[in-house]
């Protein structure tokens, strides 16, 4: 084993030798996420704790030392937050993957950080209960979920990460363990520190564990997808989808060169006539839930009538396997922009019905570029995805500079659900209000007066 | 006017001569909430600032002085976080009072902080839609409901303040003021202010604007009441109920003293024989909505259905005008409990299905100090509600803290919904582990380093 400065022996007392990896042991994994505009980096260590103690023993050592630690879930994030320092040490919860508990009483679930979203899922299903979450990366850890607050397709129905995480345990940097919430929904004893630490992209504190809210799994889904012959017709439909009272489980803009994207991909045929198509801007896909099959029908009815009144060029209702391998597709869709050769991806929140002005401004700043953009986004929750195509770094700077400035300007922020992390940390810096950073920066302080967890992300 | 060290005449040049009240001008209301166990006190001054602007003139002088600020915004509370301090300023809220906005297309209401439900609930039937926070105070404000993160009774089905409370605008201690979220349901950009100052019962920020949430208004609502002969029968129906899915609106206990005192206080019949009411530990009171007529039928159906199965003594399925007057009294109960003569109140929150086991713990804990106990709760939420009748303040003193220890133990909270303010302070401290303490109160010294935003509430 290698020493570094005998940080490595006094890790491997508390963690054991074979959870303690250096060197050429380190395997590529470790040194990145899936940020697509953040260097891989090789930390000085790796390791591997399998309780909460461990952690905080883990957290003194490397407070004793000043080392920088980055905490790891599964490597899912799209924001270089899991992406190590030169000389660090990388956390990752790998091991602490266990489902603690599934209470059926109380609808909740206790896991481990390392628990996937596919895993709780499974143990979910089994009770006719489900986590909510539906991030379109089912192998994203829900500790990663927790440091991000992730959010997703079904957000517009049951809400984000935040709505649904009633309880953490946490290790501060100084090694202390502290417990915040529990197994309920109301709570006004004292600030939420649950709260605070959720989407602190783990700069505050390491979750070593996650009280999540349950709900009844809905037996019967159906898909409506629509196209529309403008962006605007859609931004225009969602509010009026809501106001319906029908509660829809997804509701996704998808623009016609994502979808031509992602079917393609997937080499999947949604039978839509080439004239359809080619009057086609932009895609509403609607996901209906119900606990009824004729309550379900009903509500299908209801909103592909209310589609077509609102200018839909034609409302079809897809089969259970299109349905799913098109939201399948629509997961993929990252992996898709990065084959075409996607260089950056911009996960804005405007208000919803602000999502046409946003893209019709994001068109002109690309265009002035003489760059690309496209994509599709949570349209009922304002939340627009594109994918940006500018392989000159300092083009794209200004490029994304203009864009997050008009989502700021429409009432919007720079990321809605993947997390400033390193890569939009300096358009963060450059377009938060000083007065806000400042308060943001002594909040820092209250949890990590030294400064070591996840330096480099999200705060200088 | 009174001259306090030259401050009168200060805060006069910030908001007029005449929204500033010093000696006999102070109307009594402006020295109390109604907490049942602290004493008023008379301020220094109240001020009624008209813009966030002036909120943060009114502060930079309170700063300057090291003058305590009391926040008040219709002095509803329950727990003391708006009595002022002896020598300190009251800073009402009553003057900025309008909705700003109600936002068809985002779904959104910004408000003032003085805005009350009742205000909000009559401008937002109008458009169709609503806000579901309904603590069973209408006079109270929506900034108050911020501070203490409200609750209520339809928290079972929409959550509770902070579910709502999308974004801020707040004026700092050092008069800085801070936007904070926006009309935007999703967030990952930097640590959530908003969540943050939700529920700090005003110890970090005042705040001056808040964006809600707001829903489609279900047109049709049923309620069904059913006797139980335990309050164990009730706890078990709970997640029976949830777990069918039809989302109750309300899912309240009642037990048998509470609803004899309820409705007697109401001179309301139910038309329950007395035979029924005599086998009858604890009421459980189910409201569902519904967007269709014909699927609240079925709902209705079939939760009754489902409570007989259950082991109620019998079902009712109350007509409009007396489930109105139910929830009315059972929305008075506090002061049906005051001129009973109650010495304090509880609302401690535990898991749901420890219910029963609290109440047996609480009973158990009230009979050894020779004290007794009685009430009700939010039966879906865990939410406890409490009367305790015992005059000597040092045996009711050992009482509560016993209370709460047992609510503690079950992994619960001292509070669900009313907040800690005054009159739980001591137990907060007493029982809340020194670690979380310590980062609490660095987080408030984070936002107030001279400790003047409400002193003697929460944190010492």
């Amino acid at each position: 084993m290698v020493e570094i400065g005998g940080v490595t022996a006094q890790l491997a007392e508390i963690v054991g030798a074979d959870q303690v990896l250096v060197g050429e042991a380190i395997a590529d994994d470790y040194t990145h996420d899936e940020a697509l505009s953040v260097a891989a980096q090789v930390p000085a260590a790796v390791v591997r704790p399998g309780t909460a103690a461990e952690v905080s023993a883990v957290l003194r050592v490397a407070a004793a030392q000043g080392m920088p630690v980055t905490p790891r879930g599964t490597g899912t994030g799209l924001s270089g937050a899991s992406i190590p320092r030169p000389g660090g040490l990388v956390v990752s919860f790998e091991r602490m993957n266990r489902i603690l508990e599934i209470d059926t009483e109380n609808h909740v679930a206790v896991v481990q950080p390392g628990v996937t979203l596919a895993q709780l899922d499974e143990a979910t299903a089994e009770v006719g209960l489900m986590y909510p979450v539906y991030p379109g990366e089912s192998g994203a850890s829900l500790g990663g979920n927790v440091a991000t607050n992730a959010g997703g397709m079904r957000a517009v129905r049951y809400g984000v990460t935040r709505t649904q995480v009633l309880g953490l345990e946490a290790v501060l940097p100084s090694g202390e363990v502290i417990r915040t919430g529990g197994k309920l929904t109301k709570a006004s004893t004292g600030y939420d520190l649950t709260q605070l630490i959720i989407g602190s992209e783990g700069t505050l504190a390491l979750v070593t564990e996650a009280t999540l809210r349950l709900y009844p799994r809905a037996p019967h889904q159906a898909t409506v997808l629509a196209p529309f012959g403008s962006v605007d017709e859609v931004a225009r439909a969602v509010p009026k989808v809501v106001a319906t009272g029908v509660g829809p489980l997804v509701l996704e803009y998808i623009d016609a060169f994502t979808m031509a994207a992602i079917t393609h991909a997937q080499e999947l045929d949604l039978g839509i006539p080439a004239e359809i198509k080619d009057s086609t801007q932009a895609y509403l896909l609607v996901m209906l839930e119900s606990r009824a099959a004729d309550r379900l029908d009903g509500d299908v009815a209801e909103v592909a009538t209310q589609l077509s009144e609102l200018g839909a060029v034609d409302v079809y209702v897809l089969p259970g396997p299109a349905a799913r391998r098109l939201v399948e597709a629509r997961e993929k869709r990252f992996w898709t922009a990065k084959a075409m050769g996607a260089n950056d991806i911009v996960d804005v929140v405007v208000p919803r019905a602000a999502i046409p002005e946003f893209l019709a401004m994001a068109k002109e700043v690309a265009e002035r570029h003489q760059s690309f953009v496209a994509g599709c986004g949570h349209a009922g929750d304002g939340n627009v995805h594109l994918s940006v195509f500018q392989a000159d770094p300092e083009v794209r700077y200004r490029l994304l500079r203009e864009l997050y400035e008009a989502g700021i300007k429409l009432g919007g922020l720079i990321s809605g659900e993947h997390g400033v992390g390193q890569t939009k940390k300096r358009y963060f810096l450059e377009l938060t209000d000083p007065t806000t950073l400042a308060l943001m920066r002594r909040i820092k302080q209250a949890f990590d007066p030294t400064g070591i967890l996840n330096p480099g992300v999200l705060l200088d």
